[in-house]
């Protein structure tokens, strides 16, 4: 079974290098494709505070891809753990999912904060967050997972 | 610029209608594709207390995506919102993505609750809920967005 996606849009910030930390410096835009959507495909998604966006890593190889287990950042002081086991770009459909604060919408172009994404790169969704998606318990991780965020945004 | 992706695995639940509400009543696994995946591969994410699960609305026919704005679930005392401003499944590209309760890993199987997706439905990723992805600042929302959650899970 194959499943064929097209982008809806591409994103345009200031950062086109994938590196590790400090994503929160970054300004972002999403440009929906004109050619399927229009001013009505992102109205309303102003009164949501949070926006998921779904993206493509399409940097990232396939021959490069991790479908088994290996150390976040290949760090020797985290333990190997499996690729669902961990957010890494180099995973099996190359999907990222990153919550990001929503700064405004004009047009066919959504502003936001936090999106973790190099510029050119194709997004596949935006979803709004709702409280009722968010955990309904409380989260717990293991300590590499807190670690590995020190610097992230 | 066309995506072609190929499913992780495939959901096992109790449930094979797409239903609107009442998802913590239902049980679900994902078993993940034994021609591709180890048991590595899922190594370490019982460490975690969720999980978000990509999947792919796959009994959405591609004519009924809607790609400009339209009421939630149809009903007229919610406002006409932009696909992008809502999490309906008739949407582009078809993904889904819900964070659920990590219960256990046997093997290839990871077992959930809270997986709003019917048995069957083809599974593009998993990825551990790490607090530091969760929203930093505080989430809100439209009253429609509340209002349609009440009765969810």
């Amino acid at each position: 079974m194959e499943i064929l996606l097209k982008p809806i849009g591409f994103v345009r910030a200031s950062r086109a290098e994938p590196l590790d930390d400090h994503w929160d410096q970054v300004e972002s835009a999403i440009e929906l494709d004109s050619g399927t959507f229009t001013e009505e495909s992102l109205q309303g998604l102003d009164s949501f505070s949070h926006v998921e966006v779904l993206f493509y890593f399409d940097r990232v190889q396939e021959g490069k891809i991790v479908t088994d287990a290996r150390r976040p950042r290949g760090k020797t002081e985290w333990p190997k753990v499996g690729i669902f086991a961990q957010r890494g770009k180099a995973r099996p459909n190359r999907i990222g999912a990153t919550i990001c604060q929503v700064e405004r919408v004009s047009g066919l172009v959504l502003h936001v904060t936090g999106l973790d994404a190099i510029d050119g790169t194709p997004v596949l969704d935006l979803k709004p967050v709702m409280t009722g998606f968010l955990p309904r318990n409380p989260v717990t991780e293991p300590d590499w997972a807190q670690e590995i965020m020190a610097h992230y945004w």
